[in-house]
């Protein structure tokens, strides 16, 4: 019986994203080969805070599948949950990089990614009762088993950080309308929700004991209970805006788990995006808390 | 009104392939980003020889899709049959290159090709009737309406050869007898046919004007009438077997209208593939005809 410090339930894919910065898919000659998915990010970004973690996702039964397994140990994420499904192939996301703002991602997940296919049978409720911070992200919400799953897996949890990422992809949704009715059957489960505007937009106005909203060059608000802050954006020059959010996630963990008032917290996971938008890896770069750190100091001091 | 030497039709894809050699998906780090899909390559290998080359085929509304049209555009192939399908992701390939014969495909083409989307109502006729080569392959039979395309283009075929290339990958398949009765409702209409043995396998016995049998480390044999030619395979040192087949399929374009003698042609079509296969590209690779001559050359002085 172990307890993890943060368990994550999601996306899994390849990111072959390109070695060129600045030119689309038409231009682009080569690309590297990276681990990636959301929720994945954020249990790689938690693990880089020494915190110990495990995601719950499925592969394809392929190479490509072995290689996330490698991956996740290379970050020290436990890979124990991470199950291949026979006849669906690994997804891979392409994304181009146009910095400061446009990051397109090209999602090649059909007939059925994987990761949907997570069945509610096969959780481990204890390991997910236990978990001291849970993480689920909306894009579990889209199809069946996995929404049946993530439901199951947030009805079983018991105390701690139960977090909501809303992480609303069009693409993934019949419309707005069919995920916000399953988001509105995820939130009175969860005790932190977090998201962009859109996201928000997407999930209502909810009633959930720590509400962060991300707001891009508004900086970030929070809201636990009377109390509000307000943070402004961390300045940096973007390279890969893409896994800044699952930066914020990691951190947004870490914070939770070492008990961080809402204003510390906050500058803490902004900088951690800011970290990660200003390097073009997104899991390989997910930062330590010293560079964290220094980040902020160097926003204090600018 | 322009008559093409050769046009071919079918598959079309983004080829992601490996940048190292000898390493599966889990360990590979970086790819390339080329042309592919085999009817494709055709047309490439035929422009390589000065031929004029056009392709029939479909693509994502993409970046991908662009590219595509960009790379044939780059190697002399007339695009004007190359159409963009909304909805549908222009499909990505990748490979594992373990010399010198294990070349494992892992093709993203779902929920289905836009290559399989090819309308029948949506072909020129006249185009495919007056063409001196037509090509097409019996991937292209596998799904409606590609399949009922595929058959209405054979129909209105007049002079000149036409050729299936037998092309079977069981996983575009139900089964192997479903690609048998296509197939056979194929080979009345084209005057040459060629595959390797497991293809002639699920072809059967057919009554073609050229039979060409690829058979391996056994070389080709070629059968014309009365008139047989088996030629040995030319000696190399494989990199990387994939588009070897396509290389043979364009000097097998180029020598059909050169007019060659059975001999001569097969011997140049091996040679031609013996090249590809001695490189790592495939549609990067093809050789002009020159290197094919060096290549029959060295053979027989070797």
């Amino acid at each position: 019986m172990v307890t993890f410090d943060v368990i994550t339930m999601g996306r899994i894919s390849v990111d072959v994203y390109p070695q060129q910065v600045g030119v689309s898919l038409r231009e682009v000659t080569s690309f590297g080969k990276f681990l990636g998915g959301s929720s994945t990010n954020v249990a790689v970004a938690a693990a880089r805070y020494g915190r110990r973690a495990a995601t719950i996702t499925r592969t394809g039964a392929d190479p490509f599948g072995e290689y996330l397994h490698d991956a996740l140990r290379g970050f020290g994420v436990d890979d124990r949950w991470v199950t291949p499904v026979p006849g669906l192939p690994t997804p891979v996301t392409f994304c181009e990089i146009f910095p400061p703002d446009d990051f397109p991602l090209y999602f090649y997940r059909q007939p059925k990614a994987p990761d949907l296919e997570i069945h509610p049978d096969e959780l481990d409720l204890d390991a997910i009762r236990r978990a001291k911070v849970f993480w689920v992200t909306v894009t579990g919400l889209s199809q069946e088993p996995s929404r049946t799953a993530t439901l199951a897996a947030l009805r079983a949890r018991g105390d701690g950080f139960t977090v909501l990422d809303l992480d609303y992809r069009p693409m993934f949704w019949s419309s707005r309308e069919e995920a916000r009715r399953w988001v509105s059957e995820a939130l009175p489960y969860v005790n932190v929700a977090v998201g962009n505007e859109d996201e928000w937009e997407t999930a209502g106005d909810a009633t959930v004991e720590l509400v962060i909203r991300k707001r891009g060059p508004r900086g970030v608000f929070a809201q636990r209970g009377d109390e509000t802050v307000e943070v402004p954006p961390v300045a940096v020059e973007v390279v890969n805006g893409l896994g800044a959010g699952d930066a914020f996630g990691g951190a947004l963990c870490h914070g939770l788990l070492a008990g961080w008032d809402l204003e510390r917290m906050m500058r803490f996971c902004n900088a951690a995006g800011a970290v990660v938008a200003s390097r073009l890896a997104c899991a390989d770069a997910m930062p330590a808390e010293d560079e964290v750190l220094a980040k902020l100091e160097e926003a204090v001091n600018a």
